[in-house]
């Protein structure tokens, strides 16, 4: 059985943008040009915190990848090849991992262009991101693992390869819920009956608030976070707020790892930053667990070990988290000196996170 | 909304057996006896290997739990703790994590009955399903995580607690598949187009099988073991081989890690050997990537590194890994000093994997 991917009109002008790129070479050999590939310069110290739109982005700063070096010429060799592989696989419909483009590379009749390792890969398909604007998803590259899933009252068209297929995600999946693929484009939101969308770090506290009907009771979505969240999972909670203006909240745990998986889902990450307004939901609120939620419910605590203490500070320092909320609720944890899990919540009875802590948190957020 | 769970049998069953077990120290009091519970001594020292089962099982060796200390008489007083919260949660069709419990320790009454620590409350509940011969399942214990997923001919009906689903593992579902649920006891399957089922180690090549259609076309049910499989997986394809009388195959890389997560497919982990009956499948036959794959198809690898020798060492001293073909395989790897992943098959072309290096393989087997 044949199953090609059905062609999208993104990945036609992804196709598009890469052959942009290569003819960008071949005139600069036909003017006699050295050829060069110019980027942003991907380190922290370019990183800058877009005011206005809430989210991380690269600065002015570029490099430049030019063939004046046998290293530079190299650089593009591998780009020339990796942009034929892709436009190949995007004529043909089909779909590869990260990991077998580096494979891949092995069978190229030019051993110049193979790569030498897996992140000189990555990189390379990282910068074909940035320079052609055309996100990785689009060039029909896999993660190698997706993962996370959503429970909740939306009703939703998924293109697959085996055809259409229209999930209610409360009423046609099983307790695990509806998986994200990989490419969360793919979805197109046909119906909802939901109020905002709630984000949740770990699957304990996922199954807890699924298994204690929240969604239904309070007309949510519920998307598991699965800690640090893949990009589809980011992806699919913009497209939500954006498409349907719904709120969007974010429950972790209580130490400073999890304030930056919030992080991730309003503000972006650096090594995304190419892909903020495509991933980031600036709007996000995030719920809990609050520093002053431990004091507030008397929660059962960990105490912060040293890289706690080193990580909060240094979001004390990081534009993110330069809010009064953030440095005030930041201040509190380094002075009481502990952390509590979603899960701590549950010292108070198996409800109390469903019953009393979420409706008061939503109710102060105005959320419900 | 309540949303309760439709109370199985097996959780009937549970419950009294627990309350049998609360029983038998109320009756060692009334006899004026010191209560005491025996267990299986639960060390690598006390694994025996049952060889007409082909699964690893506790030896004879036991340690008994008794009140005529302050330690022992703390663990029965927590053991009956447990029991009178997990008969509570099965009577009221409830369920909750590992997690949760330790937690709720701290809320009650008794100082002396609560967690000191989680490693405690986990191994109490292990405790207590081989003193009950009931799987922690039975008592609505859930993991933190379960995550993988199913994709193939079948057609099967979840009981949740929303309600009865009924769900196609190809048709009903979006690229990602079917998200295992945490208990797959609550499926039933109705009916299948199946030949054999395939489990796969990395999320990269379940995609890649998926994208391909190899599911169907060889008629095959891929389960995503994720790495080292959870015990829901793990007992869903002992059960899919059982009811539907399927041959297992089991597609992992080719290291020693791999091998494990073979051999825990097939022959159980020493950590949960008194379900080994439950969770293995003795007949899982290895597809590879084996070492004479590595140079049968001249794949790309990486150097074993010092872990990985000793890895290798260790298995050849493992009776899981005693027939002639482990030995043979083992030794051959320990020659060349190399491992390689699944996707290195990539580097023959991303579709050399289902044209030729699974239907080669499978047809040696004598599966296809």
């Amino acid at each position: 059985m044949s199953t090609d991917t059905p062609k999208t009109p993104k990945n036609e002008e992804a196709r598009e943008r890469l052959i942009d790129l290569a003819a960008e070479f071949y005139d600069q050999f036909a003017q006699g040009e050295v050829p060069a590939m110019r980027i942003p310069t991907r380190t922290k110290s370019n990183i800058e915190y877009d005011e206005e739109q809430g989210v991380w982005v690269y600065g002015d700063r570029h490099s430049t990848r030019s063939a004046n070096s046998v290293g530079g010429a190299q650089k593009l060799l591998k780009a020339v090849y990796v942009i034929d592989f892709l436009s190949n696989q995007l004529q043909e419909g089909r779909s590869s991992t990260l990991r077998e483009l580096y494979y891949l590379s092995e069978s190229w009749d030019f051993d110049a262009a193979q790569f030498s390792d897996q992140d000189e890969s990555n990189q390379l398909v990282e910068d074909l991101e940035i320079v052609s604007d055309v996100t990785r998803e689009d060039f029909n590259m896999r993660p190698e693992e997706s993962g996370a899933t959503l429970m909740g009252p939306l009703f939703l068209r998924e293109q697959t390869r085996r055809g259409e297929r229209e999930i209610h995600c409360q009423e046609d999946v099983g307790e695990g819920g509806y998986q994200i693929p990989n490419n969360p484009d793919t979805i197109e939101f046909l119906d909802h009956d939901a109020d905002f969308v709630l984000c949740v770090e770990t699957g304990g506290m996922r199954d807890r608030l699924v298994e204690n009907g929240f969604d239904t009771d309070y007309n949510v979505i519920i998307v598991h976070l699965k800690g640090q969240p893949a990009r589809a999972t980011r992806r699919i909670t913009k497209r939500l707020r954006d498409e349907l203006d719904l709120p969007v909240v974010v429950f972790t745990d209580g130490d400073p790892w999890s304030y930056r998986i919030y992080g991730s889902v309003a503000y972006g990450s650096i090594k995304s930053a190419h892909l903020s307004e495509r991933l980031a939901t600036p709007e996000a609120q995030f719920v809990g667990i609050q520093p002053s939620d431990i004091v507030r419910y008397e929660l059962p605590t960990d105490p912060l070990s040293d890289s706690d203490v080193n990580a909060l500070q240094s979001e004390l320092e990081d534009p993110r988290f330069q809010s009064e909320y953030w440095t005030e609720q930041i201040e509190l944890q380094l002075d009481i000196g502990k952390k509590a899990e979603q899960q701590a919540l549950a010292s108070r009875g198996l409800d109390f996170v469903t019953d009393t802590y979420l409706p008061e948190r939503l109710s102060e957020m105005d959320v419900v």
